[in-house]
């Protein structure tokens, strides 16, 4: 790929921190990199930055710098939570609680809308750009067979949505551009931590390998393939 | 239908009033109508109560009341926000708001969910029962092709999410119990006022033919239909 204008956002997290350096390793990249948390980087074309999805000020901030030195080639949204010490997913209705659904819906709904209000408007006009943000298989409705964790998949889902809609919107002014759901397959990272024993080890994927397989699909993505859901392997993944 | 023991949320709204006025008409009917406002009945077979999505207190204790003389046939969830003075769908990306998000899936996911936490475990487990929740056609990611709307949007994917998740853990120790979305069509109600310009009269129903014929297509449902949503003419909506 030529030197690309990109910004990760979610660069503190393993999947997040993994798509920075796979980007950086090309010098002719420009790479902004984002968390809630204070990042640092030592590499010279990856400059750092904070969002906070309950400020809207902060990621409108990360939008203009970003831009600053021309229009954005790609946007890698890799936030998300499922669980931490006050927050597990619910194995029933009965575990369900407003709290859970809030937090959930906060950072895997709202925060990449609001990354998508402010970010997508700046992606390049002249050559293909791509915007995507980590969905998961769990967000699929249709793909639904074993029930439990409410909030995490209502969440995503509502994530899927949000893609399909502003793909419409985004295709009539911006048409070289192409907004896509990932999912990065079970990552060995904090994320799925409690949940990685199921996993037969050859499924359970490094940050690293898990990246690679995304970026080669995000390669051969075309602008048909926007409004969709894709799976590190290249399969689509049903609404 | 046999004498049912039946529960209306949102009972003050369009639909919500049809469904209680619809169902009442069968004397030997029971019918519990909630309302997060105050409402009254004339009808002797309806009793009338409070619930406040703010409170899960209030949406505990309405289940309790309503399943005090038998388990529960048909628990209808007609509540539902798209718009008001202050909250008006976002035709671009640029309109979306945090606040909107979160007014939207309080009262279109989380309020549902905690519904469905607390009535569906009061069903009645000898028979077939039904949990149905006015979902949306532009709930449907599949279906998406005008954008826009998204927080709304967004609110309904992710009740659809929860619908089909609730289904399967049901399935596990109620059987008979079948838990739906339904798409009432464009209903002459609050919620579709300000946009019933583009519809044509004979596609803008009235609350009482919409509740008619949904009551047909719940009549009409198996338990393999569980998970599913269905239009007012018993068309299936992809999710």
């Amino acid at each position: 790929m030529p030197n690309q204008n990109i910004v990760v956002i979610g660069a503190s997290g393993g999947l997040g921190s993994a798509f920075v350096n796979f980007f950086a390793d090309n010098p002719g990249n420009r790479i902004h990199a984002f968390a809630r948390s204070e990042i640092e980087s030592q590499l010279t074309n990856v400059s750092v930055g904070r969002i906070d999805f309950a400020d809207e000020a902060s990621i409108q901030h990360a939008a203009e710098q970003s831009a600053q030195e021309g229009p954005l080639d790609c946007v890698i949204v890799a936030t998300g939570i499922l669980h931490d010490t006050n927050l597990m997913p619910e194995k029933s209705l009965r575990d369900l609680s407003v709290e859970k659904f809030q937090r959930n819906l906060l950072a895997n709904t709202i925060g990449p809308a609001l990354i998508a209000k402010h970010f997508l408007p700046r992606l390049q006009r002249k050559q293909r750009s791509i915007f995507a943000a980590l969905s998961a298989r769990v967000g699929s409705i249709g793909d639904n067979h074993l029930g439990g964790w409410y909030a995490y998949r209502a969440s995503k889902a509502a994530l899927n949505m949000l893609i399909k809609t502003a793909s419409i919107e985004v295709a009539r002014r911006q048409p070289k551009a192409i907004i896509v759901g990932l999912h990065p397959g079970t990552v060995d990272t904090n994320l799925s931590q409690p949940f990685q024993q199921r996993v037969p080890s050859e499924k359970l994927f490094t940050p690293d390998y898990s990246v690679k397989k995304l970026s080669s699909v995000l390669d051969g993505l075309s602008t048909e393939d926007s409004g969709k859901i894709f799976a590190w392997d290249g399969s689509e993944i049903p609404y």
